[in-house]
């Protein structure tokens, strides 16, 4: 019985940079997923690379993380491109966060002035500036903060490549093959049972996403109050007439969608995201599709015309104060990665290195302190 | 060589219509379609059955066209059911023509005042009225028109039953077979050229939609002037807090789209349609499904919260005045059915039962003689 082995439930992005880590530390690593890696959260993901757009007077801790994370990035994907052999899109594009009404300015004012007290670096820009640096900027754009230090990458490649990159390294991955069970016995994990066999291993990492308060065998104490929130996103098409420099983002006062317009490497353009508390439906629906194109109009009207390639719509793992929950759990052997809500792509690489410490060396670092599950005891 | 074969270019729902009289009435009948049957605008209509609620002051000879089409459709459909097995949903609903802003409700009372000059049965209703009627409708809309005589059908189920009446009575259809030329000599049509084969025929009928001036070997007379509209359309799932039990139809001012939103048996409701001239792109673009969420969401704020099942874009066959085209052409033995533009499903009856006449007496009949290719010479 192969006791250092470890088991990792899910084989989203978070799930897959935990599980290359670990594989090209030598460890023998098997993660299992109920569908094939990376189609949930991590697809429906528009790859926003955002810690200072997203910044909240609630969040430093988080702020912290993510922009810690963000730092790690570069590292990060160049040992995973030249590992994987694919590009994965990374981009220093920078965020212009933008406003139209009258609300919309004042919030982006106290927004900017929160940003400039944390000594971020940002930009004030009058709507003629913030047109001069993105020319497809409605007139209608009164004012803007530009985030330069706010970057992107290609979601969907950055799987692929961890995908690649976990096998190279020796990883076994076991696609749709949904974990039936967690072996826990005197607190302690003993192993798994999936398709109704019993894998033995010292270490589980849960990394399922909203799913992971549900998996059986988990007792009280160690499942992460997480929850899903439905992201709505859409697929355009750039055209000669309408392709966008950087990228655009604009909190539309009293809607429900978080409008930004991310332009990727081959034209496209995704137009994300809805957050909505729906439970586990994970429906398209009618009022999601017009807020995101309503706001997306009102700041670009040039997508009027953009063909639509596709709709999706994923459910985000939520927790109750929007940080993720990282780290060890009163079950020994049992680690949590899970609740990164908006933030699973940035904080992939800081999750996984720490996750991967922890695992190896026994101590959490530094750097997750702040995210265990502790803390919602 | 058969000299009493008649080819139908085109498997849309007009080219089975007509495949199906001829086939019945014991002819030699062969249908090509490029693609599967109906997968054009026969498959993106909303199968709207509404000469009332389309009423326009200019187009009284196809208000009469449309208004006997109507008349017709119950027998054809019944005698189509019985025929092919298949149901085709059928409803004799009525249509709620609403108006919200002042614009909106004035054009509404022009519209209604003609209606009333032509003795159409139709009814004002305030406000109050026509929520009576239609539970689901907005507070915001201030007057309606009923117009109890629209009805409606499921467009594809009316292909699917076409297809196989039209096969169960003896007729041939090559699907993914474009025709490469129609061979014409002395004025005379003699086959088609197909899939590199010779199709002798002594009669054509081009019912290939937009398409229809395209196919080469077609003389410039014989050319019907059609030209691409493209409509866009989504499907969504009606719940138990939102079921419309009638078709509602909003002429929002000012828009590019018409919106109507038309219950389907099965709780399908077909949110339709923009009207645009883009020449063969049949994209589906962020201004089309954001007009139309649009002004569905005005008129029913209930859509809100409903999945979208299905996003669909397809390109009618317009012509210079809207009326279809149809009847003989210069060429002889060449005869045209198309350019029926928004009223391709009302009109396939009609359609049917007169091309057929005309090829199997030779006649023109009364209905569609003010339709002839010969009005645009």
């Amino acid at each position: 019985m192969p006791s250092d082995r470890i088991i990792i439930v899910g084989a989203g992005i978070i799930g897959l940079g935990i599980g290359w880590r670990l594989a090209r530390a030598g460890r023998d690593v098997l993660i299992f997923d109920r569908d094939r890696a990376g189609r949930a959260a991590s697809r429906a993901s528009a790859g926003m690379l955002t810690p200072l757009a997203e910044v909240r007077h609630e969040e430093e801790a988080l702020l912290r993380l993510g922009l810690k994370g963000l730092e790690q990035f570069p590292d990060f994907v160049a040992e995973l491109e030249s590992e994987s052999g694919f590009s994965v899109g990374y981009r220093p594009d920078g965020v212009l966060l933008v406003g139209v009404t009258r609300d919309d300015i004042e919030y982006l004012r106290y927004r900017y002035d929160y940003q400039r007290d944390l000594g971020l670096p940002v930009a004030w820009l009058s709507g003629g500036q913030a047109r001069a640096r993105e020319p497809q900027l409605s007139p209608q754009v009164g004012a803007a903060v530009w985030c330069p230090g706010d970057h992107q990458v290609d979601n969907r490649l950055m799987v692929k490549a961890l995908r690649a990159a976990f096998l190279k390294s020796g990883g076994c991955l076991k696609e749709s093959t949904p974990v039936e069970t967690i072996d826990v016995a005197r607190n302690r994990v003993r192993g798994i049972v999936a398709g109704g066999k019993a894998y033995p291993a010292a270490t589980i990492i849960l990394a399922a996403g909203c799913w992971s308060r549900l998996i059986p065998g988990l007792p009280g104490t160690a499942r992460p109050p997480v929850r899903p929130v439905r992201g709505q996103i859409l697929r355009l098409q750039m055209t000669e007439d309408c392709t966008l420099k950087t990228i655009v983002w604009y909190n539309r006062a009293a809607s429900s969608a978080v409008a930004y317009l991310c332009p990727k490497d081959g034209g496209r353009l995704v137009l994300g995201a809805t957050s909505e508390e729906m439970g586990f439906n994970d429906s398209l629906t009618a009022g999601g599709v017009f807020e995101l194109l309503r706001a997306a109009w009102e700041v670009v009207p040039g997508i009027y015309d953009l063909p639509i390639i596709e709709t999706a719509a994923g459910l985000r793992p939520g927790s109750r104060d929007d940080g993720p929950i990282l780290g060890k759990t009163p079950v020994r052997g049992l680690i949590v990665a899970t609740g990164h809500y908006r933030k699973g792509i940035l904080l992939t690489p800081i999750t996984a290195y720490s996750i991967a410490e922890l695992v190896l060396t026994g101590k959490v670092p530094e750097d997750i302190r702040p995210f265990g599950i502790g803390r919602f005891a």
